[in-house]
Formats: C-alpha cells, structure tokens, sequence
C-alpha cells in the first residue's frame, strides 16, 4: 500500500487523496525519474518531444531507456494502457490518452487498451455489470474521438474476450499470494475474493500479443502513476513464466478543481465531465481554486501564483501545448496582469469549444467501436496482424 | 477448515486423509444423515432405491426433503455435480457418478458436470492447462461411458464456457471475502490468488440454469462429502443474490486399498484405474488391505472382519449390488468359509471383467463429446433446451 503514516496523501489504484509528494512516490516506489537524458534520448527517436513530457505531466519511469535501447536498434514493442469504466469520462482521462496517441503515432505501432469492467464491478458496491457494461462502451467512444488508429488500436474488454485471458490469469494467479496483495495494496481479511483475484487480469494485456505472436514483445505502459502496483505485480511475476518485464511511463494524476486530490468521478465538482454542459462548465470553473489573491488589488500588486491554481493546471497540461502561450499566461499571471475572473472566462471558451468539437468527434467514432472493440467475431484477426506485424 | 486437533483425519476439498468419523463430519458440518424417512420419501418417488443410498454410501444431505417436496407437486429440478480432472479416473470416481446417473434416469432431468480444470491447474504444481485438458477429455469419454442421457448432459468445462461463468462468479465472489475462504478452506497469507477466488466458480453451475431459464430452477448436488465446503459457501451467497439455495446428497469417500484414507490418484497404488491392465488390477488387489486373520488357519476359525477389509467394500459398493449377494459374500466371509486370497481372485475377476467392457464403451462414447461438452458453438441450442424443458 502507498498510504504513508507521515505523509498527507494516499495513492492506491482505489485511492487517491491529499497533496501528493512526488518526491517522496517516486523514491518509494522504486521509480525512475524523467530526466533530461531520457528526454533527451525520446527526443532523438520521436523527432520532437510532446508538452506533456517537457511540462513533466510524465514524471517517472520503469526501463524507458531499454525499451529506447531496442527501438534504436530497430526491435519493435508495444503500447498498452487502460481504463476502469465505473463513470463518464472527464477532461483529466484525456490527457494521458492523447499522450499515448502521440506515442503510438511516433513509434508507429500497435495499442492495447484494457476495459476493466470486471474490477470496476467488483471495487464499486452500486454498479452492476450491465449499467458498467453501458459506460464501457460509451468511454471508448470518447477515447476514440481523440482519433487512434483504427488500423492499430484494439480494446480489450475483460469480460468480453475473458475466455483469451483467463489462462494467462491463472498462470499469473498461481505466482501471487495473499501476502502480495496485502503487502501491495493493503487488501485486508475484509477484501472480496474477486478484488483479490483481480490483479491478475491487469497484468494479462502485457504478455497478450507475446502469447499470440509465440515469441516476447517488449510492452511499454503510459499509465497513471496510481496504478503502479499492479505494474511492479506484473514484473515479478511475468519474467518467473518466461516473459519480459514490461516498462512503464507514469503520469502525475492530474489536480482537481478543488485544493487537493485528483480529478475523481465520485465528486462531480472536482472534474469536467465530457458530458458537462456550457452553463456546467461555466459554473464548476467559476468556482474552481485558483492561485488569485484575496482581493484584486493585492492580486494586481503582488500577482498570481500559477504554480497553485487549479485553472493554470488547465493550461499546462492541455488547453496551451505552445509553450510560448504557456509563458505568457504563467506571466501575465505573476505580473497580476490578468485576474482570475478573466482568466476563467477565456478557459471556460476554450474547455466549451473544445467540448463541442469532442462529441462531433466522438459521434464519429462510433462507427469504428466495432472494429476495435476486440470479440469472439474478430479477435482471430486481430492476432494475426499482430502477429504479421512483430514477425520480423 | 474440517482438520480437527482432536481427530486423526482430515476433510477438505484438495486433502482428505486418516479414518474418518463421519458421525462426527456429519454434525461439524451442520448435514442430515440420510435416514429411514428420507429413504422411503425417495423409494415413493423413483419405485425402488439405489444400493448405494440402502448401504449408506450416500450418507447425507442438505435440504433433499424440499426437492422431493417440489417434485411431488410437478416441480422440475436439475443435478450438478463436478469433476477435477488432475488425472485418470478410478473406480472410486466412478461409483457416485453412476449413483447420479440413476437419479438422473429416476427424476429424468438435465444433469450438469463441471470439469474444473482451472481449480486442478491452481491447486497442482506440476500440472500445466495442456496436461490438464487432455485430462479433462479423458475424463469425459469415461464418465459418458457409463451411458448418461447424451440429450439431458451438459459437461462445463471452466475454461472453455468462462465467459459465461465469469460474469455468475464476478457476482458470487463479491459477496465472499479472504475472512469466510479461511474459515471455510483453511486459506493462508500463503495461498495463491487464483485458490482464493477459485470456489466462486463452483458456486455457478448451481444457478446457470437458473439464469439461462430466467427463473430459479431449484439444484440438487450429489458430491463427495470433501467438497461440502463449497457449496456452504454457495447455499450462504446465493440467496443474497435472489437464487435458491442449492440441495445436496453427499457421499462417503470411496476408502483406499490400504489402510487408511480415500482412494487418491495421487498414490497410485491405493487405486484401481479405469487404464490398468489386467495384471496391475491383480497385483493391486494381492497387495490390498484386508479384514483378514494372520494365518488362514485362525481365518477358518474366527472368520474375517468383512467392515474393515477393502476388499469386501469393492462389493459393496460396486460388484454386488444385489442384496442377496453381498449378504452371501458377507457371511461366508464371517463365518471363514472363504479367504482373502480366494475372494482377491474373485475380485480381479470381476474388476477385469468390467475394466475390458468399460472401454469398449469408452471408446463408443466419444462420438458424443462434442454434443455434450458445452462450447462457444453449442451453447445457444443448450440454452433453448433449458429454457424449453424448464418453462412449464
């Protein structure tokens, strides 16, 4: 468990709560910082390096630089990230998304995103499968507004291709003990026996394409740092049934509208729901925390603090990927040039124009679910293109 | 966990070892014994009894009196029982298997097997899923060779069909957590995760006809009493789930050539198997435990002890099934008019005999496998059949 008796934040797969000390996250779960030499190393292989790296919204990895190593010598990988569908999607699910996006179109392969539809029903007491059935379906249609490659991009729902990962599940299931998962993520005598199954099938899609190829991909996982316990279950065990060690990229979980915590599903408040309305919108950015003073006199002599404000944080990590923008708002901010209340009118433009371009977007995409979504129809398809592809 | 500190034996569903006091299994684990009363109820429905339920193989129950109470107003149910394919069938395998044949003939309804594999592959170190399922088949040509009604047979095989048990056992195990799998299983800090969750499966043939029909179509469960722990699990979580609880019949281990304990395909010489030849058969016998006297000359004068001798329980629960024969077989055996040598050489006789013509309808068995083991392919039409059969 990542709950540190001294620390004011807990960071679970489940839990996420408090002001997060990175710092201290990183060092306690073994990670590696993003540093300029893996910048600089992504930089060479991509071309450039995407804003949410250089604003490190991505802080922290596991074997980026060997993944790097066997792309440079022209070794293939691929990409696998996911989502639990308990609710609509919000604007902080994006932004790791279209991270990943940029990734696949960079590395110019294939992408894995796992459903976990059957953890959502077993972690959350007021859903069935069928009214999680419903948002699964629905948040891969937002995600594939963002625009995947439809060639390149397959969805796995657990329980829809369960009878292809149950085996591996076993497999891994039969490395992993009770005091694992204890000891990992603190699950008590009081755990349901599904929860504590679980991390079993979120290991699955790390090996998938290895077992369907016969032969080890390396897999890199964009993911949001709170999930790195099921990751560092999966490198343990994988290696012990012959597979590689998959790496990771971790994202910071993106801040609420409120002072503290991330984004979350369960406080309507605390996000910007793709479904929001303009007026919704208007309304939860109107009474967002910010980095503003207590009176606008003070805030035009003393200036904002955009390192604190929930409304920067908009900007920084997805409404001003220009970095010449970023420094002007951040500036103009500092100088108390700008006051919140306009600040959060010309944020509440862009999240709304953005918004309406989304579901036009996402209307579109509905017709690609089919394919992507991966079923009993056409999953004989989807192996032998993955195996075509990692073939050579 | 039914090992008891006071008692030399040990019932559970992976371990059942040293002479057990069934009085006393009986009242730990809250069962019915099979009485007269319940006896006559059952002769009323089907006309006669079976051997094994007048000579107390089957010993007990749990809610019998309330199928029967259905069934004698028109109420159709169904039998469930299982199978964990580990390794080749014996004889002993075989003995409760025919018992549910009859019933199955008697109450002319569907009978369900599940073959759990995945449970063999989480409990057995040294077993992969391939060695498993080529043990999985095997079991069933046996199994069907007994001649079970191709029409009203449905073998679950866990992985197989998991997409349709997966969601039944999400549900169940949501409702179970590590506290009851201790209490219940003997479950450590040391059990894989895969154990933990593992009862949650067999819980769900006990409802699957039930959610198929889209009504609750009450279960009767003829078992090995080692596998109580179960299905105590499933009679306490399925009604919280809207089902009924599931009735039971539970059998007495089939006792071991030697001394002690149930026969065990993990000792093969405690076992006659469906795959020995005629010359194991005689060398298993020739060294199996007896009621037998230290020397034939105090045998003639004092008589065998037929209640403590493996031999003699051959007879009794599977080559004498007339009465008459095995009371024969009884007091010559008390009163020392035959030997344990003679009565061995019977016996090979009589085990080879069957073994020889067990085969032949193995082998005319197979063509039916697929019809009768559940598949992507055939499920659809096996969900008509049920919904049909069970709708008035």
């Amino acid at each position: 468990m990542s709950k540190d008796s001294e620390d004011s934040y807990v960071v679970t797969p489940w839990n996420v709560s408090g002001r997060i000390d990175y710092s201290k996250l990183i060092k306690k779960f073994g990670l590696s910082r993003i540093d300029d030499k893996i910048l600089k190393r992504i930089e060479n292989s991509c071309g450039d390096l995407h804003f949410l790296l250089k604003r490190k919204m991505f802080i922290a990895h596991r074997d980026l630089g060997s993944i790097l190593d066997g792309y440079e010598k022209g070794e293939k990988f691929f990409l696998y990230t996911g989502r639990g569908p308990s609710e609509n999607l919000h604007l902080g699910h994006l932004v790791p998304m279209m991270f990943t996006k940029w990734l696949q179109e960079k590395f110019d392969t294939f992408l894995f995103i796992q459903m976990t539809d059957d953890e959502k029903f077993l972690f959350k007491n007021n859903l069935s499968l069928d009214q999680i059935r419903k948002y699964t379906y629905d948040n891969i249609a937002d995600i594939m507004a963002l625009g995947f490659d439809v060639e390149k991009t397959f969805f796995i729902v657990d329980t829809e291709i369960i009878k292809e990962l149950y085996p591996i599940a076993l497999a891994i299931a039969k490395k992993i003990n009770f005091s694992n998962v204890k000891a990992v993520f603190g699950m008590t005598n009081e755990s349901n026996i599904g929860q504590i199954f679980y991390t079993a099938l979120q290991s699955v899609p790390a090996v998938l394409p290895s077992v369907w190829a016969g032969k080890n991909i390396p897999c890199l996982i964009p993911h949001g740092i709170d999930q790195d316990p099921h990751f560092r279950i999966s490198r343990d065990v994988l290696p012990r049934l012959g597979f590689l060690k998959p790496a990771s990229i971790q994202a910071m979980m993106i801040p609420s509208l409120k002072q503290d915590g991330k984004m979350s599903a369960s406080d309507p408040d605390s996000a910007i729901f793709l479904s929001d309305s303009p007026k919704d919108v208007k309304r939860k950015i109107a009474r967002a925390f910010t980095g503003g003073r207590e009176s606008a006199d003070l805030q035009r002599k003393l200036g904002g603090i955009p390192d604190y404000c929930t409304v920067f944080n908009y900007y920084k990590f997805l409404f001003a990927p220009d970095d010449d923008e970023l420094l002007d708002i951040r500036k103009r901010c500092l100088k108390g040039k700008i006051l919140c209340g306009e600040d959060k009118l010309l944020l509440v433009e862009k999240i709304n124009s953005f918004l309406s371009d989304h579901r036009k977007k996402k209307e579109a995409a509905a017709k690609f679910i089919d394919k992507v979504v991966l079923t009993d129809k056409n999953i004989c398809e989807a192996k032998e293109k993955i195996r075509n592809f990692f073939s050579n």
